[in-house]
């Protein structure tokens, strides 16, 4: 059945207008002036806000992770998203040993029939030699179009200057994005084990064997890299000053790099980690300062970062504990596994659903960010850079109806009560929210209305994405 | 009668996507997938991009100067704008002795006859004093919401430093905007009558009569001045490197500052001045180096300057020398006045038409502009600092029919002969175009079709702005 | 007779190394190693570093302002100077109506009977005119090789542009250099007017009425003009983190701009002027905060700021109450003057004999400036920026044998009861320090041994200073 | 016997006065005004400058390289050094398999008896292990306190992040300073291997397979390297715009980071490398562009960069062909070897000679740098930061009495002809000189005169260097 959306206020990345909204099937199919549509259902959205839904570029879902697992699956953290407002994620996969498509189909038996919300895939490059650099080469028939390399995590995750480089130079040849993960592993490699060896175990040592500088000098890293290949780069979960620095200085010296940052950055510090409860603010990279934080904020009013995403990946505070997630006691082992040694924390947060509430408060009403350029920086830009636009992103005629509807003077105390993560903790518990989802169409079917959930398991449906654009 | 424009591709300042345009009266009233309206004449557009009509926020139509008057009137000028696909032109109304709303009905008794696309008004503020403060205070009702200050032009146009901050906090206290021109009156002065005692009369004189550090250094000022008084304001004319430089630093420091710059200062030098006919450069600010075009298209390309307007204000290269206009000989005094004497050349340049054409080609084939970015800058960007958003600058329901239809294949080599301004020469003379307007709709009505003019005198309409919104 | 200083660590702007010193008459003969002079008094320097005499580029002794005087004359001034280890002092000329040299005339007469140290004079240009040029192109023939200009205080001391333009040619023509007090005199008549009409009359409304953006943008309009004008210029006590990135900018730019702070500038914010006696505070510029206190040590510390004067200009706190100076009360009218009004508060702090002692231990101690660079910064660069070099600021042979002999390890509670200034607070009070001057001579004359105070009055000499040279 | 150096201009690092010199054995004894020393001989200088002996902190003599080796031995390299007015050179030494101390040892086992100036040694890391942690720590007892990293040459001399961390922290323990060879050396293995794949073996392959981005991020790596581990960093042999703003962008932000340039760098691109003897300019890093070449000469001037050196690595254009030197047929394989393929060039020039001439007339005549300048670049900071000061860079008593006599004022045309390296030819063959080293003194001994060798095989001492100090 037809739904009219009437008399919202749509804001797009560019534009906040009145207009009617007419869906038909999954589909946008018009946007006018008083639309009247036989036999249509019609909603009436007197002095609501209607955005795109929600695209976060950055989600690690059932993830394992020493020894346990992210505490959300592609259910509990897509139903999460969508409370949140966001209708679509990007997970990363993991490429294990042997060929990509082989992890890919992994990721797909996890997702495929889990997903609530829509979804994409970025893919780990964590080793290089010919047999990836065919993978890759058949990645966009896959539907991937994003690759990820690390310059940490020796051992692991991390290539080398040389494989980040012919990653890009094969991105470039087909049309692949890459994203990176930018802080220096040796120095934290030798840090930690220092750290370790004279017993400074407590989490802010996550913070201290993990220094900025590191992290500044790897986004200029992968900027001469992207230079040099004539390739662009996405620069993931930027943290420190001075990567928006060198952002921004590449960037004005022609340089195609693009940068990500998350809700946590914005607001916490290295301070956070000294709490006794620390370890629910250890993620990878750390908190910094509050000049870092303000410095991420002005590069995000100033354009300088292209979008905000979350690096969801939660664990729970205490996984010994249940909570009661749908009605059932839950626990997943979590923070407590380092108790002793921050290096034995598993590295993540709860945030996917935190993200357009908690941006929308402290970042529009703040003063921060206009409506359009938040709308931009967690819908919008994402969708274009990776490939899904404009049929995410966008309120257009033709685009999937991903729609959320905001009120604008609803007020909530936020904190793990109202968000809908599996976890037992929330970062920004207690914050005054002015501002939140009131209803939340996936494909034209209304998944969310207010705290009711109305969607289903497996609803969500894989994207294959196409060659994403470079915003600069 | 309803016009139906069928397949075209919608490129707005964030969005490139296809779907139909309903246009009804003088509105835009759908946007949608197929739109079947029974009765409403059908232009199929396979192949051409659609645009929302260009903003010029810079003109200056019939303006008289050092003895005769820039060669294109309100219609002529008007005609020329519409046949390069732009659709509304904010003109400058000088404030001459008297009340403000007496200077506005001189401009309106001048324009509104004459009008061929619809128009604004900015006005100069040349002096300050408890008159022009009360007038500032009316200016919204007469729909005016835009103000210039002058830093150069000493005893004629100049406010000094107090006069322009206090236009600033007026301006924030009524919902205007300062707009300024940012050079060093004094040292141009001093420069200026020692160039002409001395004997250098040359055209090149005036770009060596004001240096680029004047206008850089304005440029700061400005800034600071706005930063005290808490109001936006917009730089116009940008042109040199510098001056991206420290609008660029104000901005990263909070200061809400915009930027504009003009096709001319994009490719032309200090050179052009010297050559025989180097007259025909002459405006303020003069052209300055490579360098300093470099740094501009970069400023534009990362979002540091945000409009491009033209400071269309045309003389005849040869007043002596009749050229035929709608089939009639036409000749006006022109740059030969200063022929022996570069203080006496009008200063100004034919440009209204060309900034489409040119920046099409030069800036989006040329790969220094995305297509979005284009019509940001030329269209969308102006219409929301200036008040005009949505009901210009925009193709949503319920904004205004100005809509150009673009044929990004067409090949032109373009100049005078192209060019519809009244006037003598073009700057782009000779210069090759892919890429050309091919239909342009003021609210609904076909004014130009390919080399065809189908407006007439007078159906431009007035446009009382609203405030502004700020960009940064 | 000759003295030989023995053993010392010489330290000057470039080097670190011991040699005796061989002092004939006012002059420095010789520097050897083993220096065996017959008849020479021989004084054992074990331990202690050898500094040339302090050069403050910036005083202001016995100048009347708001119907009182600054309470320290060319004596009491020059003797504070010295106990500080500054042999040296250049002050303000006043430019009375009339010729300039009647002024320097008005001014020698002030100071050559009083004077205890040597010094030199600068002299304002607070209006322009063809006389004012005929006198400047005098004043190298007086031994004046340096002029003022000031962008704030309307209608008392401002030049407009085209007068600072026309100094900055003026010097360049005439060998000398030009000083500006870069503020925006415009914008701080206002806010103060608005000030105190809205009986905001307590000291911290000095800093609020003159804010940091009005001194960064002076900075580079003074540079601006420079850049202009091909000549050099030197901004005195620069304060705001913006004018340490403007002086940066243009002289990286190839403008030959130099910079000067004071001590005050360094410690102290405006929170300062919110203390119950925050008058004590008052000068021009105002105290910023911590974050331009740290970009100023940064400038110093990477040589973007070349100098550091003090701008000593000392009112008592309480005239009213007389100390005891010299065995005999004194009670000069300062600070209290304003007590109602900010506005009436006269400008300026106690800060000659300082200089030196709290730079040592808070700079150099501190790790904040190498031992070269204090001396580069308080002497020999001051020296050879206004011609006095290498007459003074050098440990060579020939140069005036102005000489501090420095007790590294001498710990000293500091304040008023130790500063020798004629009023009657400090604004370092209780500071730690540790290194004092135990011994000063002034061409050869010990003068000032520990607290014990060995010279005259009238024993200073004004020295007739040559052209100086950039520092870059 | 004493030495008494008359009347000449003595130009330190930061002072310029006329003095007298009184040199006893080899020593420095005294600076004085009219020096009367019974029995010394006398040498009137009269219109003379006095410079400390050039110290060049970077040659190559003797090295093996591609099956030659560089054409300069200890004897002919040094001699051509004091040609120039170089009285100091530091060596590296190649780390080869074993202790450290085996390599120093075949160093001064080819150095000792040949060294015609004073010399120091660095010493490579090249690999990282407990041995050769242990091998950094004995080398301060070894004269040794500098050591260099490489971020290029995989495979030969290149450190990963790690190795260069623990290099740093070991460095910082043990009082050494280490210095960096900045390039992204895997980027150059991936380009250099296709380059030749494809057949691109000219030149000009050299400096396009070795991309300026790759050492402008590895600056800023290496910067934040030494960040992380609070040690000091000196880069070696800088060349690009980038570097400089980086460099300074790290020093502004308190890191301990300084930086070399080297002649070729200042006038030379990659255009001269495309001529028919374009091998002649192979080096590595290569030659940039004229913005580079024009960033760097800022750099000097701001004291972005601290020294020049040479990085003297000479090698014949045609080693097929004999020159005659020092009377004997002398042909060495040089460039030649490359002759079909860039890979196989030997990478250097000859430079040590040329050093303070050329500079002297480029630089200071040119108005780029100043007198004192030149001094602090090319002797007195080299000096310091490799702890050799005051012995060396210095005119001070106490110091070696390794003195320059410089004519301001003679005139040649230089080349291959007067530069004295043992090569065939020169890279600024017929470029006009005025100002050139008269006589130059090592220790008291006069060793050259005008174009008279004086000095013999051997006179050259190996100096043991203290820690040295930090010039920020």
């Amino acid at each position: 059945m037809a739904i009219v959306l009437k008399s919202g206020t749509l804001v797009t990345a560019s534009e906040t207008f009145q207009a009617d909204i007419l869906i038909e099937g999954e589909k946008i199919r018009m946007l006018g002036k008083n639309l009247e549509v036989p036999g249509a259902k019609v909603i009436d959205l007197p002095g609501r806000l209607v955005f795109p839904g929600g695209v976060d570029p950055h989600t690690h879902f059932a993830l394992p992770m020493f020894g346990t697992v992210s505490s959300d699956d592609h259910y509990t953290g897509h139903k999460a998203a969508a409370f949140g407002g966001t209708t679509t994620v990007m997970d990363f996969v993991p490429h294990e040993p042997g060929q990509m498509s082989a992890s890919l189909a992994v990721w797909h038996a996890k997702a495929d029939p889990m997903a609530a919300v829509d979804f994409g895939f970025h893919i780990n490059v964590q080793r290089m030699n010919e047999q990836v650099e065919a993978d890759i080469a058949r990645l966009p028939e896959e539907g991937v179009t994003s690759l990820k390399v690390f310059s940490a995590y020796n051992g692991r995750l991390r290539l080398d200057d040389g494989g980040i480089f012919r990653t890009l130079r094969l991105a470039k040849d087909h049309g692949l994005l890459v994203m990176m993960h930018a802080e220096n592993g040796d120095v934290i490699e030798q840090l930690t084990a220092e750290a370790v060896a004279a017993g400074k175990t407590s989490p802010e040592w996550h913070a201290r064997t993990r220094p900025a500088w590191g992290a500044v000098e790897a986004v200029l890293r992968g900027a001469a890299l992207a230079a040099q290949a004539s390739a662009p780069l996405y620069i993931v979960h930027m943290n420190a000053a001075g990567e928006v620095d060198l952002l921004d200085y590449a960037r004005q010296r022609g340089v195609p790099v693009m940068g990500e940052t998350c809700p946590q950055y914005l607001f916490f510090t290295e301070e956070h980690l000294r709490r006794p409860d620390g370890a629910k603010w250890i993620c990878s990279p750390p908190m910094r300062t509050t000049a870092d934080n303000q410095r991420l904020w002005q590069g995000l009013a100033n354009g300088i970062i292209q979008t905000i995403g979350t690096d969801h990946c939660p664990f729970f505070f205490d996984g010994s504990k249940p909570i009661i997630y749908e009605g059932k006691p839950v626990a997943i082992p979590g923070k407590e596994l380092g108790r002793d040694d921050f290096t034995k924390i598993p590295n993540g947060l709860p945030a996917v659903g935190d993200r357009l509430p908690i941006l929308w408060t402290y970042g529009v009403r703040a003063g921060r960010l206009s409506a359009n350029d938040f709308v931009a920086l967690v819908s919008t830009n994402p969708a274009k850079i990776f490939g899904l636009y404009p049929q995410k992103g966008a309120l257009l005629p033709g685009s999937d109806a991903d729609i959320v509807v905001w009120d604008p003077e609803r007020r909530i105390q936020y904190g793990v009560a109202h968000a809908q993560h599996r976890t037992d903790y929330n970062l920004f518990e207690g914050w005054e929210l002015v501002g939140y989802p009131e209803k939340v169409f996936l494909r034209g079917q209304l998944i969310v209305e207010n705290e009711q959930w109305l969607g289903k398991v497996g609803q969500g449906r894989f994207i294959k994405r196409k060659p994403g654009v470079q915003l600069l």
